[in-house]
């Protein structure tokens, strides 16, 4: 079968003769263009309510911005699906769908098949759920999907979506350089088939699409939509959903819609969806939902082992100090999934073998992708014993007068199971209690842990659940087996639809195939003889050894990078690193972006020589190294396709200056009311100088920063950015030094989006560009509300004030919004400052927080200088250390006797220092005005005037009687204690401080 | 395999795999929705220019306006085709496809597979083929076409075209009675899977689809194919020309387009289409052909006997007078095909025959709808030898004075290759010549034969005619074999690519078997023990027989229907007639709708007895009785289904008066700038008691004529009538009659549409009518241009002829033409009047001459009373029958004497009768003076004066001279002649006539 190649057509028959073979019914592409097989009705609408659905269908499916003109040897802006959903779990998805690989002649011996996390969602479709991409040798093949929601309604049951992608499939199969010289099938290249019409439609969508028509039509469709809906017209409204979603694919294609519009857009889509799908669910309730009848459906039975397999040995016990293993078996689990699920193991079966009073010798908790294994050793047969005492009723009304147990005492006994004569009289507190010394004899452990481990594994929480199956238990990915023994006995439990037993399963390159353990002790045996390396650490350095020795022999390093290193490491059962190459010429790209590549797409270590990348790569198979070369050519052609794809933006974008793109920001919209991102740059072109000013730059770094402005969002028009918007600002930076601009304008440009600029120029663009978001998007009506922050301004105020912050920068907010506020073509007023003012300040109570400070003083530095966050936090710092000052009570003593006498005044009094005649008042004024003289508004410097002045108004408030009866002069004396009150104005409301 | 029962989804991938194995690409389903498969680019595109291409794939196929909400057994909005594209074709197109319904078990032995003609055009593609509904028991099941033209472009090589209606032959295979309870697949009901949606596209495409709103996306894709077009976008232009083509077919069912409007949308999806066909050939050029190529599809053979098969018995030669057999085997010829090419053969074998001197005893011309036959009985062996004279140079120069020859007699001689001893000297008009005998020897059957059938079957013509292969030869359908023996000896020659043969092929029932004749004498044994029924008469007599008794057994009679026995007879080869029935519910339904159904769509004959119809119909299978019920229930499916259909649209239409659907003319568009028919209805409310006045409608009439006018297109907006179109007008009389209307109300609704009316109401309204569209179309410039009348302006002119003639009514039609054009909403004047008027003159001079008259009597008549058909054609009538009469010439000379005289004359002289003095004069005036009284405007009363007046007249100018010197004198006689000449004016302008 393996050997055999079968053209596309064969491929897709086969395909859907083996589908069709496991029940599923075979249905028809949609005869309305849509991304996916997912938007097809046999998908996104059989998934919802309670029916039974099995279906296959082969779906081409339109991806404009997928578009490559044909250049590019597998990324179109069509391509084949094959979509299956199966509904719900059979129990055994993803094994039938390696059977459909093997039916195609992907022997998954000889390939490296790879489940990668990926969580699949559908802004436009509020639909999302979770699984991996499957990766063929490198090459995602495959997106195989729990679906947990669509339409913004939960689904239950969950569907099982496999989403093949057909024409990568068939180039690995085929063994060919590019999806258009496969063979079609009838003697037909698949390009002489397609390439044409592919240019063509590229070419439309990204040059020729006329955007306003097509905008209008959107809203035209929207409108029928609705009007469907109105009529109760579930299938029409949906297709003209569809044809919404196809229209704005296009018009984000043709860069018509901003990161702000979008979003609308996507709510849009999200609101018809949602309306569909309930109107759908309630239409299969009228109907009684015909498909719960299905025969074929309903007999589906999981692929579980029988019970007679799991029990045979049930009858065996323990012995005392036997070994203990519970392997959780499950679907791939997601890289940090499996990193928290392992320390979660680790504090929480000591605390369960505790509570069960079961001692041990010896702990060890480790784990792949697909199994979390937790080995007991030396653990006892049954737990502990433990006594207690009850306390009964007093021993005056236990016992008579005679010493004769009353019906208090013989009730009390009975109740425990106990005889009079059991008890004993206990004292506490002076009192004295009958009491029962209650001895409870410890569970053997295969009762004990039956009960415990549901709730060890329940008690595993994940960042992202799901559910699969009709326990509705929630996991990171479908539990599909449990191993439990104490030495030769079953530990026998349920959970999730799953019985606990005694097979543990091997690699899934090997087939995955059943290892009956027959005691604990062999389990590590078993997993070792099974190939599987279940130490996170050993994978770690066997990786890591064996890529830099595959690094070495081609004079190359690779550069620490622990995290990706995590990430593989947690990839792999069994992982053998092997070197693929690249051709030279890619080098020529920006290494940004090869890096990016390798890394973060492809999981694959990057080679350097010096600071230079040499064409190499180490990527890491999950398995043995038989037929490595076939998955060496696989990783090559993968790394080659997303290289030539990289190429293809980067040439194209590198024909025109930088300069260049800025017109074509004025088709990407910012947001709707603020305009677009042209219009931005312009405000960012008067507003860094301002800002700039502000923070008192040079004419030179003034005119650097302007620079950077005009280019700053220039690059979100190349395709490279457009493609991978990580490297915004960086992409931005490399292609001005590219255009002849200065090194310091393209650092600027390269350094916006970070947190903390590096040199001023940066720093004023940087800070000019979040204070005109913040400003607009209040101004627009836009702020954050709840938990529901679209536009990430919680994080532009962060980068505000950690910049101005790291920077040691003093900036007047007040001012800088205002300026921002003036330019936008919304209105602005006070009182949008005042709301963005109070969203920041909340941003650096939780950032002054954060660093240590007490509460009481954040809220009294806030009070005064939310306006000027490196001010605040300098001041936060400033008051925190002097309140642990051992004079602090004195000098806030002193100051607030000024201000609580002074607080309840109306009016502000005019100091007359030379009326003051008592030495105690001189004094005090001398300390006023000297304190006066030297404040800078710092908090440094308040508290030492307050600790000059402090034994002068403790002795004023001592010697003076404020409250004169003659008026002149307790005013006067007022109007002393306003000025020494008003000294820490616009530094801190100490009045918030503790001990005020 | 037959006994099978494959369901839905099993059927298609069989299918596919069978075409697969026949070397097509497999493609997918087109993501727009489109009315047919031939709309994939995959074949509307690839069809055009010279490459190859064979390609089989599923379209769900969407029409709106076949949508039933789901009522309807087998009609659907969307139903699933399965689409075969053959080019070039491969010899055996229908042989492969009867071989793969024996893929999914529709064995032709058991079944009655008939190709019943049916010529595909699609006005909105440009589009065009011939070819036929494959009929399996009466149910079309499949579109079977050789595509000639697509895009308006010619097709070279021509493509076979085959568009299975894959819902309806599972209906078939799996014995439902509607689609909806068929087994789809992995236990699903085909209605479970796709009722629903089905009944809401319905509701949608009928009841809520946004006219307004889509007319003006139809605009704006329209716009962008043409922005495709211009930026050399072909497959982009395409898909919005597919997607106008189903916003058109939504409109439509909405209800929202008129007939006329139609015509201009069809008109602007095939300029588009155009334009995409030409830019796609172009390209392909510069593609430099691709799939030319594809060694699959080169070494396609045809399927043809062998040369050695056919050769085998050359040497054999024909005995005189043994018979002589050309069978032409074809495809299935249409009904009038075969008739005329029968006729044809019947003129032109013997004039062959003749031609080529072959005597013989009897000649016999008959067929069936796949061959053609000339049976010769007692053909010479050789034709005739021929003598002739050939004149040679004058004696005198051939032979000197010694009468030996000279070199003009030796090189005469030489030239005919005779000796100067074989010349001879003959005498013509009186001079002598040297002259020679020739004997031309005549040549043997075969050889003689060989040379003439080719022209004799390039000479047959057909109405349509197509090509199919390379020879690009023309002929009705498909020509597939040739038998021509003269004896035993094949007459052997080539035409369209076919070489003769012995071999003739039997009933397609029996899967055509090849059956080798050995001598023309066997012919005849062979073709009957082939079951075939060679004799149209003896087919025909069989079908009227058996259908007669089959009535009989139930009661019943079959009316005579000549037409409809001929048609029947030319269906098949072999006929077997069958009685099937139908439910007595549908009697109920109006008996025009059910005898439309059973005559039109299915040929059967209806059952009566008395005026009533019986809930029975014949059928005639193309085969013998065997499994005949198998084709009974298929028949009785079909019909079922058929007048399902008709009663859904009857029962919607009678839930409300005839009335009520007034308002919705106001959706139909009659032409955009005369708008809808709600608008021309209002016009006929006034226009129809103006014609009502002129036609002399007493009161009583006057109002039926007006109530009639207001409900006379209301049938347009009932479902009937926009299914079945040819039932307009009796479909609202019947309307009008249940809705409580007058009988002859009614009467007039029914009679509108015909040429002649019945009664003054219904003359009132059909002349109004036909007014209104005369005089606004060619007001709006739509007038017809050369052959094109896509208003049908031509019947309408000739219907107001037809009818005023046959209703002996006069009628002034420049009154009509302008009491029409003042109501219009477009300017009308006197330019347009005339046009219109010389317009219908046309018609009226066709009329009258095909009516017998002479040009000049015609000519003569219509000078002067085009505007009024009744009279002028009583006047040619008249003027006729006098020229025939013996004293025409003096009567004519008479008044041609006044005429000439007068002619020059520039002033009108007044008479002055008391100034004639001389008696002649007198005689002359007292004529003049009795005519004038006499006339009526009639041609009878100007012939009468004429011959009353003529020995006056004669006189007058022998006696008198007209040209007196004295000028009151000359102009009183010339006013007098004047007065005479004018005589005829208002009825003829004589001056045309012979012998003037």
């Amino acid at each position: 079968m393996s050997s055999e190649k079968l053209n596309f057509q064969q491929m897709i028959l086969r395909l859907l003769d083996y589908w069709q073979a496991q029940g599923c019914l075979i249905w028809q592409p949609y005869n309305v263009q849509v991304g996916a097989g997912t938007m097809n009705p046999a998908t996104i609408l059989r998934v919802l309510g309670p029916e039974p659905w099995n279906v296959a269908y082969i779906e081409p499916s339109i991806r404009p911005d997928d578009g490559r003109f044909g250049d590019n040897p597998n990324r179109m802006q069509q391509h084949y699906q094959l979509q299956v959903i199966l509904k719900p779990d059979p129990g055994n998805p993803i094994e039938l769908y390696l059977g459909s690989l093997e039916a195609i002649g992907i022997n998954s011996r000889e390939h490296d098949i790879r489940f990668v996390e990926d969580n699949w969602q559908s802004p436009a479709l509020g639909a999302w759920g979770l699984g991996w991409e499957v990766w063929l040798d490198g090459q995602e093949i495959t997106q195989y999907t729990y679906f947990q929601q669509a339409g913004g309604v939960d689904l239950d049951p969950v569907s099982v979506e496999i989403t093949y992608g057909l024409d990568r499939i068939a180039l690995a199969l085929q063994g060919k350089n590019s999806v258009w010289e496969m063979d079609y099938g009838a003697g037909v290249a698949y390009g002489d088939a397609l390439l044409q019409a592919e240019i063509e439609h590229c070419q439309y969508y990204f040059n020729v699409a006329d955007v306003d028509a097509l905008k209008m039509i959107y809203d035209t469709y929207e409108r029928e939509a609705l009007r469907c809906l109105e009529a109760g017209l579930v299938a029409p409204a949906h297709d003209y959903n569809l044809k919404c979603s196809q229209l704005f694919n296009v018009l984000d294609t043709r860069g018509a819609v901003g990161v702000t519009e979008r979003a609308a857009y996507f709510g849009r889509m999200r609101r018809v969806a949602h309306k569909v799908s309930t109107a759908y669910i309630e239409q299969r309730q009228k109907l009684e939902y015909p498909f719960a009848e299905n025969k074929l459906w309903k007999t589906k039975k999981s692929d579980q082992l029988s019970e007679a397999d799991i029990r045979h040995s049930s009858l065996v016990t323990p012995e005392d100090g036997d070994p203990f293993v519970l392997e959780i078996g499950s679907e791939e689990l997601p890289h940090a999934d499996l990193t928290s699920a392992l320390a979660q193991l680790r504090a929480a079966v000591p605390a369960m073998l505790d509570a069960a009073r079961l001692s041990y010798t010896r702990l060890e908790i480790d784990g792949t992708p697909r199994r979390l294994t937790v080995l007991v050793d030396g653990l006892a047969a049954r737990g502990e014993d433990v006594a207690s005492v009850i306390k009964g009723p007093p021993a005056d009304r236990a016992f008579d007068k005679d010493g004769k147990p009353t019906p208090a005492a013989t009730g009390f006994a009975r109740s425990r199971g106990l005889s009079v004569d059991d008890l004993s009289v206990v004292e506490e507190g002076g009192k004295r209690y009958v009491s029962a010394f209650v001895r409870t004899a410890g569970q053997p452990s295969t009762d004990a842990l039956a009960g415990l481990l549901p709730d060890l594994i329940a008690g595993i929480k994940f960042e992202k659940s799901m559910r699969w199956n009709a326990s509705n238990v929630s996991y990171s990915r479908p539990l599909r087996w449990l191993l439990a023994l104490h030495g030769p006995a079953v530990v026998d439990f349920d959970y999730a639809g799953v019985r606990s037993g005694r097979v543990t399963y091997g690699l899934r390159p090997y087939g995955s195939p059943a290892y009956e353990v027959r005691h604990a002790a062999d389990y590590r045996a078993a997993i070792d003889n099974a190939g599987i390396v279940l130490h996170t650490e050993a994978r770690r350095k066997a990786i890591a050894a064996g890529a830099h020795a595959l690094a070495r022999s081609v004079g190359g390093v690779i550069p620490d990078d622990p995290a990706l290193l995590d990430e593989v490491t947690n990839l792999v059962e069994r992982p053998t690193p092997l070197r693929g190459s690249f051709e030279e010429r890619f080098l020529a790209l920006p290494p940004m972006a090869l890096v990016a590549v390798m890394r973060k797409h492809q999981r694959y270590f990057p080679v350097y020589k010096g600071d230079k990348l040499l064409p190499h790569f180490i990527a890491v198979r999950n398995g043995d190294d038989e037929h490595l070369d076939i998955v060496r050519d696989g990783n090559e052609h993968v790394i080659r396709a997303r290289f030539a794809d990289a190429a293809f933006f980067y040439d194209k974008d590198i024909k025109r200056p930088l300069e260049e793109f800025v017109p074509e920001l004025g088709k990407l919209t910012f947001q709707t009311e603020l305009g677009s991102f042209l219009d931005k740059t312009r405000r960012l072109g008067q507003l860094v100088p301002v800002v700039a000013g502000m923070l008192g730059l040079d004419p030179a770094e003034r005119a650097t920063a302007t620079r950077a402005a005009a280019l700053s969002k220039a690059d979100l028009a190349t395709s490279m950015v457009v493609e991978m918007t990580a490297l915004q600002g960086k992409m931005g930076g490399h292609y001005a030094l590219r255009s002849g601009e200065s090194p310091e304008v393209a650092a600027a440009i390269a350094g916006q989006y970070e947190a903390v600029s590096a040199g001023p120029a940066a720093l004023a663009l940087a800070v000019a560009d979040r204070l005109d978001s913040l400003a607009g998007l209040f101004a627009a009506g836009l702020g954050p509300k709840g938990s529901n922050d679209p536009f990430a301004l919680r994080r532009a105020a962060l980068h505000l004030i950690e910049n101005l912050t790291a920077n040691e920068q003093h900036f007047d907010l007040r001012a800088g919004l205002d300026a921002a506020g003036q330019l936008l073509p919304v209105a602005w007023n006070e009182m949008i400052r005042e709301d963005v003012l109070a969203f920041i300040g909340g941003r650096l109570e939780v950032v002054l927080r954060d660093a240590g400070h007490p509460a009481s003083v954040v809220k009294a530095v806030l009070a005064e200088q939310t306006h000027d966050p490196y001010a605040a936090s300098r001041a936060a710092a400033a008051l925190a250390a002097a309140i642990r000052a051992a004079d602090w009570e004195t000098l806030l003593n002193a100051y607030a006797r000024c201000v609580r006498i002074t607080r309840p005044l109306k009016e502000t009094y005019a100091l007359r220092v030379d009326d003051l005649r008592l030495p105690e008042e001189q004094a005090a004024a001398a300390a006023l005005a000297a304190a006066e003289a030297s404040n800078d508004g710092t908090m440094e410097t308040l508290i030492d005037s307050l600790r000059h002045m402090a034994p002068a108004i403790t002795r004023l408030f001592d010697a003076v009687l404020i409250m004169d009866d003659e008026p002149a002069v307790r005013e006067n004396r007022l109007a002393l204690l306003q000025r020494l009150a008003g000294l820490a104005r616009g530094v801190a409301d100490l009045s918030v401080l503790e001990g005020f």
